[in-house]
């Protein structure tokens, strides 16, 4: 039998303790599938004594995430403390410069230092392996990188964020406003310290850029991503839209095309029929495009204790049967700089706004439209309850920039209340 | 550079054509991704002069595939001919012989002797993938072998006959009898030349078999399937399950209990509203359940060209990456003899049956039923046309040995017109 395969896992909250329940649990079974033992040698956590409901005096204690990293009986240094910088990335770049693997779950970290430490990682014949910082337990970098790398893929879209869409889709069933949704996420511990993160569209932005650099054979490129978070969906919007047969997802969208590379991650409407439309609560759903496969959805939890442990043994679990794939499927070193698109592919849109209740009001709007040269594909103005009226519109395929600029001429009219909202709707 | 990758491919059908077409389309791409070049050595088919819209003169050609498997200018046999002995077999075990690793898309050939080819290859230090073999283009083996691979697997389902699942959901659509169903999908192309592989259920088997030895570290029994075709599957039981919010599936399922290993793939009825009673037309999905990742959903083409040849690339790229895992997640010799579960979880069932005209018929039934200790959920007597009635009941939980038992005592009642119909009710 091989030598064991021995971890120190750096961070000991939900994900790290489920590793370490796994590699004890499933100990026979990780030999079975790799033919050598999976060990623990070390762990640390920023708290050393606080009941985790697991054995943990079996392992070495580190109190420094990167002298844990440099131990001479670790050979995976496991990354589940988070954070794109201070002690993350100071011991995960220990444990590259020590000659250790490394398995994360560290989004933030890859999408904005992921392009170095690849470079630095391969230098030195290391892997880096971030199935965990993707989508939870779904196996999508896998999918991607491996599965699906016959492909030239063309388009990756994604429901990233649990959080967000239990948002949406509870304000939808619970007919209640996003305030109240929000208070009640925050209540079941459902978002992050910084709850922007979630809402704000940064960690599904972070997942994207990660899933595109892979996917385009590009270096990851998280500035490159346009985020929107969902903040201003009303439940207005939510249940218009579902009136006209559309659900909102906080989507995400990559695209290469001979404009740029396009990586979105912003609030959209999809047909409420589709699989992106029907996903419900905190699941997450990737959707992967390519030449040859044509569509590909993957299902599945994206967070909590099981599902993200159960992707981060499978990277340890590549390793020890010796697969050294490059961390993005492709040499660092051969990754392209992107080019971000200026803009998005042309696509129909979802405007909601508030008219002033005076004559002509409604005309003004739709010559605007008119001489920005976007078409209405269908418009609707509800009873006014209030001295503004609501009127919702649904354009035929228009750019951006042609209706950032309409939006803007509206402004002018002065028959506008409030700001209108306007909000992609994808072909799924 | 490393040494580059030389393919045989043995088969030039619509895979074995979308493989070449890969191979010389994606000739840099597949460099970049693998660190060497993927080339083909020598094709073989049984007819050489036929325009398959391809360029094939650059490639040895071999009229025998044991041959073209043994040459010392291939690395990888690629085997896409089909079939569960013959060639194909005779092929694979000369590859094997000859020290060749294996890519097949052929579910019938490890269906039948995947356990004893897997023995071979593995006592020779090489590989057999089959990626291609379940599921077309939906990366399933991967994910399950690899991805999931720190879960004990407790549950797999998965619709994986696309001319089944479009037989059944064009049926419903077009509100038209199996035999009509049948015929278009003929006329399209859609059924293999032996049907009964189809609508019979034994291609899905065969893809269940395979699934079933990787999450269950159990030898390939094909035998254990229970299998049930589509043919009696009539537009009114797909239409009194739809009334009833359900959809019929030609579902596999597989899972282990202390009972033994109960392999199933039978139609049966899921909810209207899950994402598998939503799958429509030829897609397929696979549902994977396990202890740490909880439900996991994959989506996709199960077939065509392009779904296909990706997955067969998705196994070349791997091995031309260093990639050698065991052929069934681990070692074949480690694959314990499965014990076949004597019967099914106890489940709802739905039941169908004519009923003749005669009073106190229904109450005879409804006895029975409840002498088998059987208690019935929902029933319903229908308007009768002609001297039978149509009666449809579901039931609670029971086991189906106490279901057959009263359908056999049913007979005995002389109230039946007809053989009733039993379908399982699965919990998705």
């Amino acid at each position: 039998m091989n030598k064991p395969l021995r971890l120190g896992i750096a961070g000991l909250g939900t994900v790290g303790t489920g590793v370490v329940k796994i590699v004890q649990r499933q100990a026979g079974m990780l030999v079975a599938r790799t033919g050598r033992e999976v060990v623990i040698s070390a762990v640390c956590a920023r708290v050393r004594d606080k009941d985790r409901g697991v054995r943990l005096g079996e392992y070495a204690w580190e109190d420094d995430p990167a002298a844990l990293a440099r131990r001479s009986d670790v050979d995976v240094f496991v990354e589940l403390m988070g954070g794109s910088k201070g002690p993350a990335k100071t011991a995960t770049e220990a444990a590259i410069a020590a000659g250790k693997d490394v398995v994360t779950a560290n989004k933030a970290l890859l999408a904005l230092h992921g392009h170095e430490l690849a470079l630095a990682a391969e230098k030195n014949g290391l892997v880096i392996r971030f199935e965990a910082a993707v989508a939870g337990g779904i196996p999508v970098v896998k999918a991607l990188s491996e599965g699906l790398a016959g492909n030239q893929v063309t388009r990756i879209m994604g429901v990233m964020n649990g959080t967000c869409n239990f948002i949406l889709t509870k304000m939808e069933s619970e007919h209640v406003g996003y305030n109240a949704m929000f208070d009640e996420a925050n209540k079941l511990g459902y978002l992050e310290a910084d709850p922007n993160l979630d809402v704000g569209g940064i960690d599904a932005g972070h997942k994207l850029a990660l899933l595109s650099a892979i996917a385009f054979g590009t270096q990851v490129d998280f500035d490159g991503v346009t985020l929107e978070g969902i903040e201003k969906i009303t439940i207005e919007d939510i249940e218009q839209a579902a009136d006209m047969g559309f659900r909102i997802k906080l989507l995400g969208v990559a695209q290469l095309s001979g404009r740029g590379l396009e990586q979105r991650m912003t609030p959209c409407l999809v047909p409420a029929t589709s699989p992106l439309g029907q996903l419900e609560n905190a699941t997450n759903m990737v959707v992967l495009e390519g030449d040859a496969v044509g569509q590909i959805a993957l299902r599945g939890a994206g967070a909590g204790e099981g599902p993200t442990a159960s992707a981060v043994m499978g990277d340890v679990i590549d390793i020890a049967r010796g697969y050294r794939g490059s961390v993005f499927g492709q040499p660092a070193a051969s990754l392209s700089k992107s080019k971000p698109a200026a803009s998005s592919q042309p696509a129909p849109y979802y405007l909601r706004m508030e008219l002033k209740d005076k004559p002509g009001a409604l005309a003004k709007i739709a010559t605007v439209l008119g001489e920005a040269g976007i078409s209405i594909d269908r418009m609707r103005q509800y009873r006014h309850t209030d001295p503004s009226a609501p009127v919702l519109i649904v354009t035929h395929k228009t750019s951006r920039p042609a209706l950032n600029e309409a939006i803007a001429a509206m402004s002018g009219t002065g028959v506008l209340a409030g700001e209108p909202v306007a909000l992609r709707i994808e072909e799924v």
